[in-house]
């Protein structure tokens, strides 16, 4: 094991550990052709090249952290976007204290990342699914009065939203005053939202799972004080340090590699941080719907060190060898200083158990990379969103997956949508094809239980 | 795949369906043999044998549901340490809306389940980790004259749990008159906590990841307005239930089967339910801790669907196909009835994605399970906790682990003191031996970011 394996790059003060990945050098050289492919057609994807040909769009979320880099003129809607977010929340910070957001999958997953990062989690609120019983609880928390609601959909049609609207709308919230909108322009929503106290354009080029820094992060981030310049220009340093076609200094590639040396097995993600307990969840979303596809794909799954440690180090040092972690480590502490041994801080240990735990894994030959970040700050968390941006796709080259489109998230849709049209006919005394039958059974259990429809 | 698959547990109102793990009589035959002696080996465990060599002790919490079936007079023990917990919580309510819990580990996660799914979050706090900067977010969220602050530690020695205490009188939690300390008699912690306004003691054939349902968890439940006899009654009623050595009728014993149908794969856990939300967390340790040993393994990750379904489905219906899916469905929608289309709630959506999305993984033959429930309350949740209790020990019979130690864990606490070893050796002026250099760098990295120790 190498401990030469390490990349630092000094504008995000952002360091990859890769020594323990056990690449070794044939590795290196084997991959290196694949990575000379994927370089000049992640330049392509940043000069607009068609990159979701299911929706005929391209790809630009590198572009809202480098408007210049831009094309077609896109770079000035960029800037107008950033400047309209800041100008908005500027204007109404002090009248609401409180922020819901409306939205699901990327809409809720970034902006929840970025809030208990960042933000005050007790001051922002989530409607991020159709469970009535999760919505009536939260909008049951709230002071109407004082909360601005954010609706975020790009077409208006994401059903969970929706219902999250119409839930909020009855339960009180006079979207006319208090609400705004984040869709593309023409879409259901937008039409929805005339008269709102704002909306807001979301770029067809921006996927859900990347939209973290387009007006869908920035702006519940911007109602909370996060520095949104911060954000942008953190991400921009990534992108520049990890666009650069020189491997053994480009950590985004250098994490595809390790993905890659890793096969398939799953990346437990271990932050020592609190700040940092939801990134696994949204790099869950951001890196199974872009890798798992074609029998291909990247589990991930962690929630941060030391607590979760306590739950899996046991499986991870003695179980089954199927997995790998990577570990982020915040150099520095916050909080008290107080030395609760002499000369020992509660921030040693969190670093020793990270260190130990680190040690303890290698001792048995499990591997593990493990990237340190100076502190958790708007910077650095948009340098760490560029940087798994960009590693999922490389990775994506190297595997030959289209990282940009979901196909199968369709089908999950509809087959959701034809249990509902079952429901309709059920409901008006139809009766199940015999292939419908379990489904209908279903159904009808769940219909009793709240007390509704017997046909 | 055969719809008959299904089994009710009609005293928990619980169905557990597994007509597509894709398992079929052949199977059921060559496995009996085996569960015909994990009956016996769980019977055993229940009537006191020493279930865990490394600690010499017992494993009882089927006892704590049931103290009629503990052996040697702990019954009377347990019986007392419950109407203790409701006394102590009947007088203590009113004048301690808020409460902080330090533990970690079981300590944590099991009360942060119960009171996600059944207390209001917004008045329970947690210090479930040593990082000083995430400690100080949290203590400074506190109003502290209205927090009653429960301290839990078994031996005392967890350095978590005791810098998280440290941190709290440090900034002025007054323990003498707003302080609770659950540990073993005779403890650390025990010692520390002479003075304080409670002591609840651990009994100690009670395993942390197995503690939700003694003082553990049963007190921070209390003082939430949580019914911790029906936790209990719903434990003890899924218990009888799962006891029983009729297999096809015993829905512990068929997950465990399906587990091991499963071989290694990852069990994705997808509750519909907001108040589920942290349920994959707290079975991470359950699980992972439990079967981690050996080789073998059940890696478990989750979240709630449908949010976290869209970030899942597209790997799991087209990528790598190495898990299985515990889908979870609570047949009472409870919030808002609101239609958001004509017949058509916010809740039929919800069981409509869930049925959909099991739909489309079977139709791509990803297997899965799902868990019928009626509504998540204290009974519910009783039985839920006792039924993957159950199935862990199950599985752990089939596959011939000791599912009550945590050999690995131990492993990981030494190689974490051995940093702060070092550290200790840093600042004292010694030079790190070579094997050493790695650690000492990063070491004093830390130690400089935080403006301490140029030695």
């Amino acid at each position: 094991m190498s401990l030469k394996q390490r990349c630092h790059v000094p504008s995000v003060d952002l360091t990859l550990d890769y020594g323990r990945m056990g690449a070794d050098d044939a590795f290196f050289a084997r991959l290196e052709p694949l990575l000379a492919k994927a370089y000049p057609a992640m330049a392509a994807l940043e000069k607009g090249a068609i990159a979701n040909p299911d929706e005929n769009r391209r790809v630009g979320h590198y572009w809202l952290r480098a408007p210049k880099l831009a094309p077609d003129g896109l770079g000035a809607a960029i800037e107008k976007s950033v400047a309209d977010i800041k100008r908005f929340a500027a204007e109404n910070r002090a009248r609401f204290p409180e922020v819901l957001v409306v939205g699901i999958g990327g809409s809720a997953l970034g902006p929840q990342l970025v809030a208990d990062a960042l933000g005050d989690p007790r001051h922002i609120h989530f409607l991020d699914n159709t469970d009535p019983d999760g919505v009536a609880r939260v909008l049951g928390s709230l002071d109407l009065a004082k909360t601005l609601t954010i609706v975020i959909s790009k077409s208006g049609g994401t059903p969970e939203t929706r219902n999250g609207m119409l839930l909020a709308k009855a339960a009180g919230v006079d979207f006319a005053k208090r609400g705004v909108a984040v869709t593309m322009p023409g879409s259901s929503l937008d039409k929805e939202a005339q008269g709102w106290l704002a909306r807001f354009p979301m770029f067809d080029w921006i996927g859900g799972r990347t939209s973290e820094l387009s007006v869908v992060g920035l702006l519940p981030a911007a109602m909370q004080g996060v520095d949104v310049d911060a954000l942008l220009a953190g991400a921009a340093a990534c992108d520049e340090a990890t666009r650069r076609p020189v491997t053994a200094e480009n950590p985004a590639a250098l994490m595809a590699l390790m993905w890659h040396h890793a096969a398939s097995k799953t990346m437990v993600v271990l932050p020592y941080k609190d700040r940092l307990l939801l990134f696994s969840r949204y790099l869950q979303q951001l890196i199974m719907e872009s890798l798992g596809k074609d029998g291909h794909g990247l589990a991930v799954y962690g929630n941060k060190g030391s607590t979760d440690q306590h739950a899996y180090v046991q499986q991870l040092r003695d179980g089954t060898n199927d997995f790998f972690a990577t570990f982020i480590r915040v150099l520095e502490d916050g909080g008290a200083p107080l030395e609760v041994e002499p000369g020992v801080t509660a921030g040693d240990y969190l670093h020793g158990f990270l260190l130990g735990t680190r040690a303890a894994l290698a001792e048995k030959g499990r591997a593990s990379m493990m990237i340190t970040v100076r502190r958790v700050d708007a910077r650095t968390m948009g340098a760490l969103i560029a940087l798994f941006e960009r590693a999922v796709g490389y990775y994506a080259s190297l595997i030959g997956v289209n990282a940009y489109h979901q196909p199968g998230v369709e089908a999950g849709k509809k087959a959701a949508a034809k249990i509902l049209e079952l429901q309709k006919k059920l409901l008006a005394g139809g009766k199940p094809a015999p292939e419908e039958v379990e489904h209908a059974e279903l159904i009808l259990e769940h219909l009793a239980a709240n007390k509704r429809g017997t046909p």
